[in-house]
């Protein structure tokens, strides 16, 4: 049975959504996903860089993310014929391990604690397959990089490209 | 550069002193680690299982264990050769892992965030060598195993054995 690694924010969670109502709340904007195309919300107010990390340090940050659409129903089927890991850089913020494993008991109650990786660096991920956001972490990665889009990466290219969880459900059945 | 990823309780961190300690002090018992020889303390002790895993629940358990003679010093050293990644299977117990964290930047603090893993079954790592004292994490794993002697193992066979860190030192160096 092949291996799929499946990252979380921005690819079974939505970060963005939160991250960005708590920042448009806080700072008075009004700015939507379409305003990250190509770049972080970070990149894109770097005078605030310190104020856009800090809502990521509360510890409950990432306990009532929503759950990406079509996620649940298919990391489900995948789990019928792919050994289902889920790989998350929870090291960089050392203060979202309780949060992360508590809405992974909830939304994904099929998928055993074994096969639960809080992780920094996915060099360390032995898979097939890793489903990221993150185009730094398919570069380390030993396997088959599959890049989920998020508004930060839709100029990377090199790797196959999903669009949402209903293109996963093509790519691997 | 090869990479070495490293198992914690009963490798880094002597997780049978304290355990024993408050078991022998809540069930006026008197046993070492030389009653643990071939098996683990619930196998000595199976009507007790229950309480036995419950001190390990208690988020503070891991925090205050005693590091292993000579690991710091040796870990260190390995770390010029070889890339040093800490495995841990803190998904056996999710109370533990902040616990298990802030053990390891007190006593750790040259090993970066990025290469810290809190995993189930180590089948996902991918390492050139794992250091482990649980013979079935290193069936599972596709890289080199090797045994850490610890009470419970010493009957296993089949995988080279390094009794302590000195033997780390010179299996590596």
């Amino acid at each position: 049975m092949k291996r799929i690694a499946i990252d979380m924010d921005e690819v079974m969670a939505d970060f963005n959504k939160k991250h960005l109502a708590l920042f448009n709340r806080d700072f008075g904007e009004q700015l939507t996903t379409d305003d990250l195309h190509g770049k972080k919300l970070r990149e894109l107010r770097p005078e605030l860089v310190k104020e856009i990390r800090s809502y990521l340090l509360d510890p409950t940050y990432f306990r009532d993310l929503e759950v990406m659409e079509h996620c649940q129903e298919v990391v489900e089927e995948l789990a019928q014929s792919y050994e289902i890991f889920v790989a998350t850089a929870a090291m960089d913020f050392p203060t979202s391990f309780n949060a992360k494993y508590e809405w992974l008991k909830e939304h994904f109650p099929f998928i055993d604690d074994q096969n639960i990786v809080f992780c920094g660096n996915k060099s360390i991920i032995h898979a097939d397959y890793l489903i990221d956001d993150n185009v730094r972490q398919l570069e380390r990665f030993s396997g088959e990089g599959i890049l989920f889009t998020s508004p930060h990466n839709v100029n990377v290219t090199g790797y196959p490209r999903v669009h949402n969880w209903l293109d996963v459900r093509d790519y691997f059945l």
